[in-house]
């Protein structure tokens, strides 16, 4: 079998690291350009002298010079930049996935709230195809362009999807506190991010109308088959380098037991290599699915309060943005889905 | 003035460590005694080096001898075990002021629930004050039996009762989520605790049914001026050394605005010295109040799901244990509450 | 090709943990056994949750019972316990890959200074190939019984041998200050190794006559070709999990430039996939060799005190323990070096 | 007895924060201006939030104002700029106490080698006296301007000043390789100091030729009575915010013993309050000096090697800057020198 041809485009950040480490144990695939603007003809172990022994040089990005040279384009870019690669690189036939929250959100309505400028390309909104596997699998299969799901977005909707079609819980007043990893910040030189602001230190941000809001409503809705969820995120910085924990607080279902929450689950995820669902009354640990692709869910039930709790874990650069996007891949070209993911 | 001759029980632990190294420098107390039945008669530098000049020596705890020596006695003691030392203490004329959980609740059912056996003196129960100095300042300035409020209550009484007591968040269905640092759990020795269990490990634990959640629950009941709240309380562990962060997520009374609550805040706690409120929008941060015996208080109104959001912070060794306990002995003995908390 | 049958000996501390991770993903290996004395029956899962998925279940150690099954067995055991099981398994003829420093002193005299007991099998230790793949390729090819090199002897023989050898350094008076996360202290449950007594802590520990000097010392003789060297090797704990930095200082011999340390690097290791050398006056960081099989390593000479300084730094739980073993593995059954490393 | 009154210069960095910690507690001691080029005429809190309560605000730095409100300037300011500030002070009477290197080194070539550029004021220079109150004590008590004592000399030259006046040590091939919390490198926001690139990283730094190096063999030599030592100091970076340890390998001289160490260490330290000398074979921990002034010193004799090896810690930003400081400034002042440090 002839390898994919993979081009990945604005590799200097912690998602383009990690996904050079996972493709180049990729048996499948090849990486055939990597893009910086910032870096163009400099080797790639000037920015990650681990990858010293990949002879990757950057070069600009380009789309019509890269649609020469790969099958698919993963694109690793600063929110609001991947329209202008996209559009050209999809005429070329090159498959697009995207692991910006640009092309996430279904309504143009909800994008312009939030992101405070019109979408510059409603047409590929629609066309985009969430790329949230273990959701969406059968239209990732023939998918051309795929909109990976962000990293809270995957911690909170793979737990809480299940449960809210299942008609376990109630769509109204859901809580959601989810912590991340400061690499969750990107690799972003600012003060607040320097070490001895973050060490011993925890805090929230973003505590109301965090950018990923929408996208986490929006799949809620779907799954409940609910016009509109409204649910208060609120996002909390963890003085450790990767993981993301959600702890998810939902009104139980009237008939609502643990017993239905884990055949719920059972079913939804039994045959999924990356979700590991604990027994029930146990939590789940970030440390459990570091550099990993795994999502960990440990579902309660407290009876006092009628309240389902759930919490889970991610590696918000594996299976938050740059596992997911290789297993989205991994789909698109009918390979081994875990290929490069073990 | 004579000095204010204090002993400390059973101070091995981070909580006694904490109290010695802020009575050290105490200008109107003199640590008296200090008891360690696994250390005594030992320097107590070699338990805690940073203490090598302190000149003091671990001693059996013998309350009878302790009374000879004493005007106050702090206990820092495992929970369970403060009644045997309490009754003949408070008999000699000593104060108490207990670190632990053992006098803290109010209900002997709700002791009896969590904690799975009969309270060992109902009697004193009743007689304890809580200690909780913002909220009962007046009653400690008397008081014989003090029971320090517990780390994770503190950092989410102080923000709550203030809003419950205005009216300006309903008693129902209010979730926190808490995070501690490591120190939380004590000096104990187990895996879990061990530093490559805990560094790049976040996780929930005591999901259900954590034994703070009825001291927090007692004493948001009173500060509504209800019978009984019922809350979610889920505490995580987070990979520090200290540091407490409460997230509180209410619902907004009728007519409750970002302003009342500003102004809620400004009238309880404007001159207390050990609250820092912040502007609205801003959340609390533990690094700020690390070492420090200080509560900082943020706030948020979230109008598209009608909720107040809270974070609170505290350092857990110090306001939440030992640097209290401090204050409420400051406040007993008539002197600056602020004395060797600065 | 059937694949290598592998059992692993006591697997239930960092170094079995991280053996897994890569045999797990290993293409031409397969698990065979697993044993733990303390978790025999249970699912390796009940011990490291990320492996839920292996269907692996721990067993007794049974050397009889463990020989039918295996072509070589990795033995991640305590150290001095290695000898009773490799006997047997070496008779029945299986390969046995020692991560345990019990087989890796030539000298009985040596080990029994060390170790303070008579070595139990100095016939054995005589058979053993020591198992640095960079330094002794060729003799693993056919080894039976391979002592791998323990974490702080790797990460300062690969980087002295070369410069001992070449006669650019002198071997007298050479001092090496070396630093290990705190995973190499294993899965200890005592109270140094606890979060709070770790983290914001650096310090020194077996300052004079710690247990890796002695194989640390062989090794550089027998590179210089003499008959004795004596070294100063001082560790300390750094607060994280995973690395080892080694600085070390020796006298430059004369002539010795850093274009001759480029060049004797270059024609030692210019080809080996695990070895990276740095330019001549940048400092290696543990960070790039994070869980992989790297040795990094940077070189600088102080003209003022005509000293060669070099830096070094592995992963103490990979090419120090784990990845060493696999690699050695590789090279014994005649596959890619680097399969199930990379 | 009235208050000294405290200019601080520059003090939006962490050793202005620590200043101001020690001296918002410092009972003899009132701070009567901040300044801050950045900050001026913003609230002190806008920058420490810790500090809300303190009611200062920061000022722009004039020389002839400042002079009018103080009796004592204690400057945080980047190296370089402390001599336009100094030179007014000191005219106007006002004692100036410099926390920046440009004071430090008595040699002004040795200043031009390490800072390529003329010494701005070689008569200041020589009227220096060196802040480091354990070996100055004498000079202190009357000296206008003082230098501060380096966060890396002052854990180096406390140990070993001691050894080679009395002649223990040779002062020849001395190594130190020290390791510093990130807090070292100052409040500054580059790509090196974000919290994922330091956090699980461990790294050299300055290898050869580091700023701190002259100071260090400068006030070794004057303790030597040499007219000149070389060494090698080797600093590397520890994920953790505070904190400094060095291990010092040295020669021991003929008949040095590990009791006449430990005696000479009592005579020059036995009755210092912010020196600790452990017993013979303890290592330091940099915990036990985590926020406190203390200067924490092990010793050891390899008899193998003839090394004797010192392990010293101390908190970069107390002891290593403000604490040290303020030290100062209470000999200075000939009120108790601990005053605000205990």
């Amino acid at each position: 079998m002839s390898k994919i041809r993979v081009a990945v485009l604005g590799a200097s950040g912690y998602a383009g690291e990690e996904l050079l480490r996972i493709l180049l144990r990729h048996r499948h695939a090849t990486v055939t350009a990597i893009t910086s603007r910032s870096s163009a003809g400099k080797d790639v172990s000037t920015v990650f002298p681990r990858f010293t022994n990949s002879k990757l040089t950057f070069v600009m990005p380009d789309a019509a010079q890269l649609a020469k040279n790969c099958d698919v384009a993963i694109l690793a870019l600063p929110h609001g930049t991947a329209t202008e690669y996209a559009i050209p690189l999809l005429e070329s036939g090159v498959k697009v996935i995207d692991i910006s929250a640009d092309f996430r959100l279904k309504s143009t309505e909800k994008y312009k709230e939030y992101y405070k400028e019109d979408h510059p390309s409603p047409a590929l909104l629609a066309k985009a195809v969430y790329g949230l596997p273990e959701r969406y699998r059968g239209q990732l299969k023939s998918a051309d362009l795929i909109a990976c799901a962000g990293c809270y977005p995957t911690s909170v909707i793979l737990p809480t999807s299940v449960l809210l079609a299942a008609g376990l819980v109630s769509p109204k007043g859901i809580v959601v506190a989810s912590s991340s990893g400061v690499s969750g910040a990107g690799r972003k030189v600012d003060l607040p991010y320097i070490f001895p602001e973050c060490n011993e230190s925890f805090r929230a941000y973003g505590v109301v109308g965090h950018r990923h809001l929408p996208e986490i409503e929006q799949e809620m809705a779907f799954a409940a088959g609910e016009s509109e969820i409204k649910i208060n995120f609120i996002p909390h910085l963890i003085p450790m380098n990767r993981g993301i924990n959600s702890t998810i607080v939902m009104d139980a279902a009237p008939g609502c037991t643990l017993d239905k929450i884990a055949e719920a689950y059972q079913k939804a995820y039994g045959n999924e290599q990356f979700v590991r669902i604990l027994p029930a009354g146990r939590a789940a640990d970030t440390k459990y699915v570091f550099m990993t692709n795994t999502c960990e869910i440990g579902f309660f039930l407290d009876a006092r309060t009628n309240k389902v709790i759930v919490t889970s874990v991610i590696d918000n650069l594996t299976k938050g943005a740059s596992g997911q996007a290789v297993q989205c891949m991994n789909i698109r070209f009918g390979i081994d889905e875990a290929e490069g993911l073990i």
